[in-house]
């Protein structure tokens, strides 16, 4: 087994370093980013990420929005207590507690800008913070409208993945397979998919990383779904490995997937990392996609994306 | 007729399968859409999707949006009507119906932001609702901004393809040609068509797939009309095909067209798919263009793109 | 000087028609728009186009925005009026007209979200038309907001192109040049050129168009002005010319400009269209920059883009 | 060492001009940006280019705004005043500076279309510029909308740079090297770098530039650092130059980056420029990523970007 770490030129141009030791032992988590701790960022740098806004789901990123909004209130509301709630005018309170809560109505009137006026701010002081308010209440849904917009404006393809690679038959031999498959309507063109394998080479402890062929490597249009695949065969840097081998050269595979949105007009990337225990020996992918009873459209299940059936190797 | 099927090479890198019997009859939809209905996703990631609003037109556009105002106010209208209408204050309202109008104008007013004043909230709970009608207000028209920013910023090229394909007479044989024209006046440079034909192989019910070679298959900029021409000659596929053929063969054409758009410095991409009865045999194109009579300007005349007259072929 | 006509390939890929009669006398404007009109377009598929909106100067847009703000409120006070004045509550007028202005200043108060609730509405159908005409003003601004982005976002280089080329002394013989600068600080890079000249063959009325080779085609960066060469030598379409010729043959030359806006993150282009009037012979460019005197930065003096001085050829 | 100016050809397309009496000492910031002073630009041409805006820093830009709003608020509250401040119903107000100040306040409730309604426009004229102001205001947040977003929207990758370069042992010989990291967690693929050496020919006094040749000038993506690696050997224009030499040739590096942000789906530029006395010789740096205790990911310390040690070359 050995003797076939040397056979094949070891690809530098990865990125990631080659010394087995400094690095984690999954380089590519399965979501594609890369399993990376960033130190030394302050944490202003890591908070105030426009980034990290526009990635939460939309039901933290409403809660936040909430939460924002409650807090900024109750703020405001003691700046009015402490100011004085005399200086509100047209309040029908009159226990501390009941004005405390006028002037917090108040102060989400004058954030949300809605004014009704009954409530309204009559000395210098009141008056100008609440002006204040206003502004503030104005940029922070300023901010808030270029975050939803940054959130739709994002290329978010959703390539599904299948969730193992394969060892499927395949001619006279075998092959490794992924499966893939667009959940959205909007065409993705031009794609083009690369595989690299990274192993660690017992000898040096040093990770080699190798490019593995495709038997295609790009196609013209993702209409229904597309099994890549990387037959195992004498030119292959796996060939004559056993699932034993994978797991103790520690194997990683990783699949890099760019494509051209029509939708975005941009060119997106999509990555997924598969180690040695994602991948299935003898099994092969069922088919996705089928004829309409009537014949007028083609039907794709998504959801027969990882369905597959044992096959002999 | 058979023996042609082949000669040629097939292109597999299509994106479509190449089981006839797996897939619709047509494959592209007159509009450039695949022809392919996805099953397995569920209702919400359907429906959600920000590309379904943006490619609304802007009739169904605005009526959701209405809809959608009318039906929060009159959720709300109820909310305010349950915590009991008598916390709103400066009310008109005699009659319970009259009260419910009232309290459902105070969401709008709430909804808007407008906030008059002469309705207003004076319980807790209430104020408290109201507080977060508003925000759910602003944070409805921050979407929708986002929503018609989107909608404007998408490229959306009018090319004007021509509703039918025709056999021309062209030099001392014939030629398919199709013609394409910008309906908007902003430039479209660098394009690039490809043509590719599908059709089905009556020896083993396969469809095969094969690019179909065009006279010219870029130019610098679309500032007139451009007739795209695939002469059919000895090298062609559909050299010695008659319109019968094409239809026993369930001849299928698509046009892929790739351009920059200066206006939004974006890559766009059309498609259009012909299936053999989009075909007109023995028609050749009227021009589209000619020098104004003051000769300061040339006149595209976009009316006259489907313009033929009969040619012998 | 007809012989040469047919010494070089001529270049069909441009777009343009070979016909010169089918075709205005100014293929470009000198502001690179095509010289095209285009009819048989609706005048509401003229109008709605979003990039005549962001393409409008500021001014304009600023007066279009008042305008429609008028226009509405106009209208709305008409409508208020007709449906009876008496169900807007709080008004101190007295005379119809009076009323007609409250009428209309309730509109803008409404249109605008203000909402100071002076002027309120207490009828059904009043109330109903403030809600609806609140959620105009809004979707409105919303679409404001989005025309200003869009008017922000579009890829505005402002690339100076001297306004004349010139023939000017060259190594041993003559050149045609340009010269360009980037009048904002914006980095400009990876540009590419390409000049076309294009005329009119007298033997057969037929245009012709043929590249132009230029002594660089590309830079890195543009940094400082750029003075583009095409050398008028043998291997020239214009060796022997004279600039009676030039006007006899209407020759025309279109210079296209390609780069990369890193502001914007995006490939721009810009081109400009000569015609023989617009080429003075016997000149040359005079230096744009120069060391500042404390030779602590570089200075470049956009006003001498036109600056030359004759120069015998 | 004159003798080695003449044995490589001089790399013209860098768009900096050749005579080095013409531009400044220094060609491009170590930030990045050109040292070219631009002249013969108006104010207006100047100042009001949204990239400015943009590109300023959040404490100022929302110290911008917060002037901006109080400017405006005084001018208008000037106009309140000088129409009339009768015309102001509801006010509570005694002395004129109080009655100025009220009309103060009405504005910043009419600007942000808070309108809490105490205070409301009464006269035709007071009303008109009211109705006025609130459009103006809508018309404010909808540019400060814009303008937020395109603060967040510019690819703003922050691709940090090695504060020297260094000249470090290198396999038998040194080598000039520097070091990157991507300060963010959004992930950079399809790096490609390029070097550029600027020196003063002291035989003619023109500036040279010529690209030097890097050990790998492309990578697939930056997970980690990247130390960017010019062997010094006998290929290398650098070769038996000293310290001295390069002081006395005023020798200047330019180091450009291109990549593809993932997260913006854009191509971003980099750029650096290091003159003589940033080389730093005989150094060597410390690596900067270490496998986390528990092995389940990889630590990258961004605060060791410039951490060196000493190496004898």
């Amino acid at each position: 087994m050995a003797g076939l770490f040397h056979k094949f030129k070891n690809n530098n141009d990865t990125g990631f370093g080659a010394s087995a030791t400094n690095q984690a032992e999954r380089l590519i988590n399965k979501d594609g980013t890369y399993n990376v701790t960033r130190t030394g960022v302050s944490f202003l740098n890591k908070f105030n990420s426009y980034h990290d806004l526009i990635a939460l789901s939309w039901t933290k990123f409403n809660l936040l929005v909430f939460v924002t909004y409650l807090a900024m209130n109750i703020i405001f509301a003691f700046v009015y207590w402490f100011i004085g709630v005399e200086h509100l005018g047209g309040m029908i309170a009159n226990t501390p507690f009941e004005k405390f809560m006028e002037a917090f109505f108040f102060s989400c009137q004058t954030f949300s800008t809605v004014g009704y006026g009954r409530i309204n701010p009559q000395g210098y002081l009141t008056s100008a913070v609440a002006s204040m308010e206003s502004l503030i209440g104005l940029m922070s849904f300023a901010l808030a409208t270029g975050l939803i917009y940054g959130r739709f404006a994002r290329p978010n393809i959703k390539l599904l993945k299948s969730e193992n690679a394969i060892i499927a038959p395949y001619k006279d031999g075998k092959a490794l397979m992924f499966r893939i498959v667009n959940a959205r309507k909007n065409a993705l063109i031009d794609l083009d998919v690369s595989l690299l394998v990274t192993f660690l080479n017992p000898d040096n402890r040093m990770m080699q990383f190798l490019p593995l062929k495709l038997e295609r490597s790009t196609i013209n249009s993702l209409a229904l779904s597309w099994t890549i695949v990387h037959p195992i065969d004498e030119e292959s840097p796996l060939f004559n490995f056993t699932q034993k081998d994978f797991e103790e050269i520690d194997l990683q595979l990783i699949l890099s997937i760019k494509a051209f949105d029509e939708s975005y007009s941009q060119t997106v990337h999509s990555r997924v990392g598969y180690v040695y225990n994602d991948i299935l020996w003898g099994k092969k992918f069922v088919p996705m996609y089928e004829r309409s009873e009537d014949g007028s459209t083609t039907l794709l299940h998504l959801e027969k994306l990882n369905e597959m059936v044992d096959a002999a190797i």
